[in-house]
């Protein structure tokens, strides 16, 4: 290996894209080579010397890594390039999150474009660390599922929920969540002043690879009830967690079990009890803050936020990079 | 009576009374005689040709009806003084919305400063019609009991809840919901892209109040699991509810069931099914709007919007009002 | 005449088309036939109980006026199909605000499409209502005219400015005021926290339109410097106007004059001296709101604020129409 | 000296303060010893091992320098005791920054608390850097004259302005410049969907600074018209400059006059001809960003940001502690 990895980001001029160009720019053993953009090519790459390059422009011959903030399906076929000619692959996309071209399917409403590519290494590295170490191609969580997971991935392990009782998870995302592409959606008089309630019911695509991950680390989980809301900001994402625990647990013995569980995590911050999480606790941070309320004996409200652009996108991208290269696993991000 | 009802604002420089000027100013059968402000007083009260007065400067005597929108404890205390001197009062603070001393005790830690005051009408029209026609006195809810009980009242005259599941009401509101007084906690720059759980647990004023009326209507109800959060919006509130049904209903059943029991009501509106209520539906309006959404057989999702200070607070005491004085219910409100 | 003027709006689904919708819908001379959209045909128009229809679907038999809130262009071949139908109109758009084909082509970069059409009496009825009255066609003119314009009329109309020095227009719009059509220069994420000049130097079309109007009623005014910025808001208009006075007048007279001269002016108000007008006076209103600010004897700092979808669109075209067809000019808008 | 230099903060809590503690915990050169505060004593400081402590109860004596963020009068005397004990002192406060007791009292509208402290160097370094190397104690400049100052500086030194004309500041700042002390000024729900004019006139303090610091460098220059605004954002300072040149230069030669002049200036960018200076541009950088709009021969449009609480305040402060010591001026800030 070169003294430097040599990083390039494919989607370098959306959201998720313009952070993770921001993150590599200054991280410490990374040499970012170049950024794509369809749209932008040739204009500069903002807080670089760069320019955007067309997709289509780049050799990966020197190329160590590359970082897929793409659409879903046009990633995949990149990851498959990537992966032909031996680069590591750190993929933003839901392309290689879901374990099976069938479940993929079923979120997706098309079929997965390569299925022999699945599955691969989910990189959550604070629930699935030593899968994401030295992997060579791995798929990073979109926001939701990271801030929920995290949120209640010390109930799972420890198997404290009540079997019966549905997991209600209220999420909140600011807008760059839904992409830098222009709609009516993401109008800026549609949406200020406003809070909308969008993919309800069993419809948002993430509830599928909420599910699917949960239930890697425990079966004893009721159903995942999870409605997002379009928050009238830019940046960040609060799931407001409504648990029913069983016998095991008490609600106030809660905080102790996620305070000692996240007590090596640097990027996991479990605030003391009494204090709430707010959004402005992860914004431009590249961690997920957490906060625990008891309410009843059996029943707790779990806040959990995080910069949906960072550990929800780019810092839990590069996150996954330092784990595959063998670098510290923060390295870069604190 | 007079050819039009006289009318007085006790606290009208504050946000809920700011709104009730302006309807009360424009009501076919009111006119406004005078509104009143301590910290304001002499400066001229918006969109009207009035000054503000001092609450000591008033005589009643020529007045029919007194609304007031004041710190609770003050509020009791003109309530007392309307009430002898042979006035209606439409009280807007949570004075009279409490059945019992203790009960107020309960939730506003120090004893109700006239107990003999109680108990009174709950002024939510839509649940308590029979009881607000003609009354002397009436205590208009509070923004998220409002809301919040008009999203669960058609499960619980059906009583189609699971007892044993808790109702979660996720709730998030404007900022003038926390009052024109300034303080840390509403300053711009610590509200501003920022989204605030605050007074979680059981800790809200409000929680004991929905508690108490949910219960007068069905005790088939588990427990009530309320969580606020402080909304970087001026106005406008949202209760999205969690919701777990009992055999007696199916959840795909619950849209009909709730479009037949608001049909009448002019002042809530039921979305088409597969609509989702946003914050803009009701803010500005005199409307609770709410929308439906089945996620699993025995499980929904509810949204019940109001703009907190209208039909969460002036236009709730409008329509009281007109109850009260035997006028048509929607009377300078549609 | 029937009872009622029978009123279409064609582009009712664009922000100023709804507000006209709004405005129309109320307003006790008007029964509203149509409202047309390319793009929400079908789909239910808000706040009524009308459809949106396409554009080619409708017949104007028995249609007394027409709005065009279309884009520029295709509102002159509209008007020129109304005109020819026999039916009054109000165009929204640029198309019949410029005088002369050669003026619009400098302005617009493009020939006008109907040079047969020009020129046509400019609505801004405050200054020129004698040639509104009773008109077959009028041309609404542009937010930042009308809000500028009435800034600085009059001082144009007593010659009041040094013709040596600039006029300095420093705007700020609401995002309503780049219209309804989704691009990044709207989208949600770039537009939050954020101030934007645009169109700087002399390259906003509207700065043609300010002077030709500007000169017609006096040619003693320096140079007409305006610069817009995209402010972080949905609606609403400032104009900061800084001019330099002649010796004909003193600034602290400005304030007299201003009074006076819009004293019968329903919709334009003069704040008190030593108020400013902020946004807030004149959004959602259907008013121009000034203040005067005197800072030398011979400068001056004026403040008029506008609603860019009301008095700077929609309402002014209400209030050309009520003149148009003799009617009270204020009806229906306060 | 020590290996570090010990550093504390006086008004940590503020926002101002609250960014100078952030800036300076990572200074790779400063240690911070304390942060006070009178509301907040006792609790963490944000992003800090540290607490709070009572201004009282600070010893000076390992102390190398203090950085004041107090009210002004307060600072002063802070000042003088720093000076006693030989520590420096930057002052972010107005009381060192106006030359004499009497044009103090002009501003300030009461007496200079400590009189025998004035003059003292003015710590804007892109124009007075020689002042600043080395000096005890220096005054950091306010937001407003800083970034007005810096958009006419190169007019000044070459004296391009035309001393007829005035210079129009149209200045619009974020929510944070009014101090985190709660009033109904910056209540969320009066700030929220406003833009609002203020001191308007010559009545904003800062305009005297301008003034003063403006005619050290050169007295051919108009009068200064200067209008601040209230953004609806929390960070972000915005001035709007309208200048008329003499006959010494073209406007068309000032891009290249800025270009050169900041060319060696790491904290001030000018961006190229053509691009505009938006409020994103600087906010959450210690820049000062800068574009030229010619406009007319004789007349340009200069827009100049900066980050009110950044190159407005804190980083300003610690860009002259940066000095003071000897250090690279941009030690810590880039």
């Amino acid at each position: 290996m070169k003294s430097k990895i040599c990083a390039g980001v494919y989607g370098g001029s959306g959201y998720a894209g313009l952070d993770l160009v921001e993150l590599l720019w200054r991280h410490p053993q990374i040499e970012l080579a170049f950024a794509t953009s369809n749209t932008y090519a040739g204009d500069s790459v903002p807080g670089t010397n760069l320019h955007y390059v067309s997709p289509d422009s780049v050799a990966l011959e020197n190329v160590d890594v590359i970082f897929l903030a793409l659409p879903h399906k046009a990633s995949a076929a990149m990851a498959k390039r990537g992966m032909d000619e031996g680069v590591k692959v750190v993929d933003l996309s839901a392309d290689l999150r879901i374990d099976t071209p069938e479940a993929y399917e079923r979120s997706y409403h098309s079929p997965h474009p390569h299925p022999e590519l699945l599955p691969r290494p989910y990189g959550l590295p604070e629930i699935n660390r030593e899968n994401v170490n030295g992997a060579d191609v791995v798929a990073t969580p979109g926001c939701y599922p990271t801030t929920a997971l995290l949120g209640i991935y010390p109930l799972l392990v420890t198997e404290a929920l009540c079997e019966d009782s549905p997991v209600i998870i209220d999420a909140k995302s600011g807008v760059t969540g839904a992409g830098r592409k222009p709609s009516l959606t993401t109008h800026f008089a549609e949406v200020y002043s406003n809070l909308i309630p969008y993919k309800t019911g069993r419809s948002h695509r993430h509830l599928g690879e909420i599910e699917q991950e949960a239930h890697k680390i425990s079966d004893r989980i009721g159903p995942i009830i999870f409605c997002p809301h379009l928050l009238p900001v830019d940046r960040g994402l609060m799931t407001s967690i409504y648990v029913t625990l069983n016998e095991g647990l008490e609600s106030d013995q809660m905080h102790d079990l996620y305070s000692e569980m996240y007590d090596d995590e640097a990027l996991v911050d479990v605030l003391p009890a009494g204090e709430q999480a707010t959004l402005r606790h992860a914004v431009k941070t590249n961690k997920c803050v957490i906060s625990i309320t008891p309410v009843l004996p059996r029943h707790a409200h779990i806040t959990s936020v995080t910069d949906n652009l960072r550990k929800g996108a780019a810092s839990q991208a590069v996150q996954n990079m330092n784990l595959m290269f063998g670098l510290k696993e923060t390295l870069g991000l604190i």
